[in-house]
């Protein structure tokens, strides 16, 4: 089969045939990739950047964000969870299924982690070997048996709900008890996350204001496309920060209680440090972006105000199927640019340049 | 003033001048109500059904749903909270402001509640004395000091909102953790508090559909035109039981699982007992109808499928505003019937009857 | 080996030599049962109560509350899971480890579930093939791959945790948050699950007043010895009940407020509505017990007061890990009647009577 | 009456003769002062270092850690509320009980503040105008009325807890449902705030293992005298971190996990990025202490690991409630340095020199 695979680090992804895979135990299911999402995370590994806290064995095969169908299927899967010709969602953070957090839902957060795409082969290529079926979403639900109500079969547009439509997801969900009528809450970076970030703030924010912060216009206009309700311009990280202008701006919006809830999609040390100085009291920031080293924050008013900052890490395989359900009753807007498999390293070059619309996704 | 009072039980309100009230001290504030809601409680009060857990001084003016402009203004009343004109709405639940529930943020709990129009005079009068302006909320708020956004000037609207408009949105509130995509939340009973509560259940259900189920078409026709996304015909009490039929449909729509969440604003012994046999694993009845005498529930399916009753009363005055926030931005419908005060009597006979087309608002 | 298995409903298990069981699938584990509890839910199967809701096919070994070691091991079970020999709980609610409630933590509520001794064989035998590694609870914990700190080796006292002991556990868990100091919290039936959940209402209360409801003196004195505060007889529910002298004792012991949280693991129709008489306003009734036929309670105090009522069942692997590591530190009594499997019918005999002190433990 | 006030920023506290206050409305309370507690924030406000941020009319009295009893009573006072000779606590978290965060229980974070003691007269004095009997708790519950079981008659221990047993309670609070069996608490500095947090870690952490950190031995001495489990020296700030020896003991100690909450009562700036280097994955730090100026955290893993990190601020009026009740119930322990109010500047000394033992209180 067809493949594009890491044999050296900084190195253009070998795009080269490989034997299909087999199964190796009744667990597993070989699912025939329809797409795979192209991710800034893809560029760190291909790069070689988590060489040293991901050892990998190369050459590997890149990709974490799969749907497809079942192409063949192990003998222990119970009937209910796949069949041949199943078009599926791959829930990317495969856990051992056993430890504290497996247990507690959160397997994207295993002890055991080995997560396709990024420590063992993943989906850029025309099969894929999913060592459970406890890892599959079924997108046709039967009854009973799963939870997509309806039919969904563009598999490029469910391709990326399951990193880029994940995370924002569970970062909103986490802090969703503090939105509803009269409160706010704002998105920092409207790219690949922020872009679903903003709709998951329509629709888990209960009436809240949402408020879109880039430092492009366009974005700012994208957000607006797609339901934000206030939109500011925040000059870029090296050029003088125009932070006491957006505060005066959130007070006019809050009536002068500032924002309730931030999610930083950029991750910035400029942008945390500027997002805690918009919460209202009791407020709350929620970083998902990775661009930054540390975050930073005058300590005083970050006690007397009681704010919160929260880590939030992808999403578990209970919200993939939320966010699957949201794009099945047709309450999400997607924005991709499809590529074949052999054009995937001019895709990587775009996508290092910021010149991708919307996600990159690759039809093997 | 005019005033309608109760003289005796059972017997019309008389329609009387009686001496303006004055502020006894000074954290006292005179309103010139604007309007005061219609409410079956008002018919309970009115007809001597509470009058042993409830024992009150004849005469008295009921009317506890209430908006207006403030008269006067003690003298210890802080500048900020109220002055002479502004537009306010009259919280109910008058508490002590110590006790636990007090001072936890539910006053319409409190351990001395006296509330207006219940337990002292209330709004079917020209005036009210509010007994402390940590009572109102202003509908035009000042930068900084309050909370409701924007002008807001139609207190016809703004009455009823104090207490049939509260009482669905704590309900819903309460479990809104529980909704989401995929998940599904169904109000018993479209009348006074479920018209709002549709509409709640659509603005806190972040994607959940929402179900009406009621007795009579045109209710489930007025459940359709504020967002309801479901509609099941329940028989009435009366008559045979159309449950296995409801409970198909509710299979059908939910594909299999069951209602998460179901309000009951009827709280007939029938409607609670067959809420209990359409709920999910898991899931929720919250009641807010006071009609019948009992819950009752088969004891193995609820422990089992880990079921969960709420009582839900009122609400509180944070939550007060947050509903007049929602009325201040539009995103409220209302359906009014207007009567002047000498036409209350009027207004009691055809709400009796059931004849008062949404909300009876007295307007002085 | 030997067994103990229903071979009709109604008669006593026959003890008999039956082949030992062969592992099917490279995920299952084969245990050599040190301990298996025996449960009111056990005489239920046995007398085939349940025989409509759960249909099987006879013979079969009951048997749910197991532990033991590890005697053979699949292919594909994670070496850090289970090695032969080493010392484990048998978590007992099998599921799908797919569905929404399995991904969710709670596997015990499973769509598909498959409980041992319930639904397939379980543990009243020498041997159990536990179909996944998944559902073992290793009890000597090595480093970062299990949560059990310390060695613990009394399987006799483990087995009862996996249900009497995790049942009232998750209970009191449920609503711990309504706990703390100056709350108060009763137990209903100092039984089987009451005798862990008095121990468990004292770590989980965070200083909260323990109160003992039973009708016998020497279970209130058994409470007295576990840590409970204060004690109250109950009437036997065919004579006169005494509620009004224990609303009275009540009300001294919490001040006049009533019990914040009542957890009755018993559930006669009696005991449910008279603990909703005894509780304090928003307080919660926690039913697990499920001795009666329904739920009965007065509408309007349930409404006014803002009552909550929680079915709950069993418990999830995670909370069973908290109750064995609250034994592995011995902070948990335990009071155990040993009897081998040729006994297991005078066990049986003596159960149905009420005359086993403590937990019925059966060692093959 | 006998004063302490501050006449000008940076000198000692002048003690002189002033005359008694009188009540200025019918909701106020005069409070002859049994005990005033002496704290770190009075000897800020005393130098000035808040002249800007809070800026005051001098001369002022400090002192916002009072209890005593009641003296003189507005009209408008109820009675059930406060009567001439009652003790009472005074909570010092004074708001205007209208805004978002008085209504939702939380006066001490009030948007227009009037704390005694800091923004008005305080305690340091024989008499304290208390500005509402909302701001009392009384120490003597009457039945129905009050909280507070039992009597209560030693103000010197009372006093403190208005602050320095209130801001670690509440710290602890928000996040004791990460707390239980198998679960850690650290504290990292045992003194004013400390020494309260370690007991409160025990109450409320419900068997949670209890790690303290300080730099020296007699005050890890003293947290094993009131229950901390473990025991970690760490390095002073100035010297050379001993990180790697304080997590290699916390691995010993979690099996390899890290620890779940740390509360760190210091809050200087290497304090905090210490600790979110022990936590474990999902962990929370909250932040007491005001030493440094700055949170500074590792951006990667605080993200990747879901780290979360909470600001608290003192304590709300129940929350006071129910730290009296533990003392009420001899639960706590309390270790303090009696001054007579003519001492207090020389108790002010040795506080900044670190030598009292405990708390300091001012006994007028």
């Amino acid at each position: 089969m067809q493949s594009a695979r890491i044999h050296s680090y900084g190195e253009p992804l070998v795009i080269e045939d490989i034997p299909e895979p087999n199964l190796l135990h009744g667990q597993q299911v070989i699912v025939k990739v329809g797409a795979c999402g192209l991710c800034h995370s893809d560029l760190h590994l291909i790069n070689g950047d988590w060489k040293e806290s991901i050892p990998l064995k190369l050459p590997i095969t890149p990709g974490h964000e799969i749907a497809g169908r079942i192409e063949e299927i192990g003998k222990a899967v119970p009937q209910q969870f796949g069949q041949i010709g199943d078009a599926v969602a791959v829930f990317g953070g495969w856990g051992c299924g056993v430890c504290i957090h497996c247990k507690g839902g959160d397997e994207q957060s295993c002890t055991y982690a080995n997560w396709p795409g990024i420590m063992t082969n993943g989906g850029f290529a025309e099969y894929i070997v999913v060592d459970s079926y406890r890892f599959l979403v079924k997108l046709n639900g039967t009854e009973g048996s799963q939870r997509i109500k309806g039919g969904l079969n563009i598999v490029e547009e469910i391709a990326p709900l399951t990193d880029a439509g994940l995370t924002p997801y569970r970062a909103i969900k986490k802090v969703r008890s503090m939105l509803g009528p009269g409160k706010s809450i704002a998105i920092v970076g409207i790219g690949g996350l922020g872009f679903y970030a903003i709709q998951y703030a329509k629709i888990l924010g209960q009436s809240a204001d949402v408020i879109a912060l880039d430092m492009r216009d366009e974005k700012l206009e994208l957000a607006k496309e797609i339901g934000a309700d206030h939109f500011l311009k925040i000059s870029s990280s090296d050029s003088q920060s125009n932070l006491p202008k957006i505060k005066e701006e959130v007070s006019r919006i809050t009536s002068g209680k500032g924002i309730d809830v931030i999610v930083d999609c950029v991750g910035a040390e400029n942008t945390i440090y500027d997002s805690l100085r918009l919460l209202n009291k009791g407020g709350a920031l929620v970083v998902v972006g990775l661009f930054g080293e540390q975050i930073r924050a005058p300590l005083v008013p970050f006690v007397i105000n009681e704010y919160k900052i929260f880590g939030s890490l992808w999403g578990n395989y209970n919200e993939l199927c939320e966010v699957i359900e949201l794009a099945a009753n047709h309450k999400l807007k997607h924005e991709l640019t499809r590529f074949s498999l052999p054009e995937i390293n001019k895709a990587i070059d775009l996508l290092k340049r910021g010149n991708v619309r919307g996600r990159a996704v690759i039809v093997p």
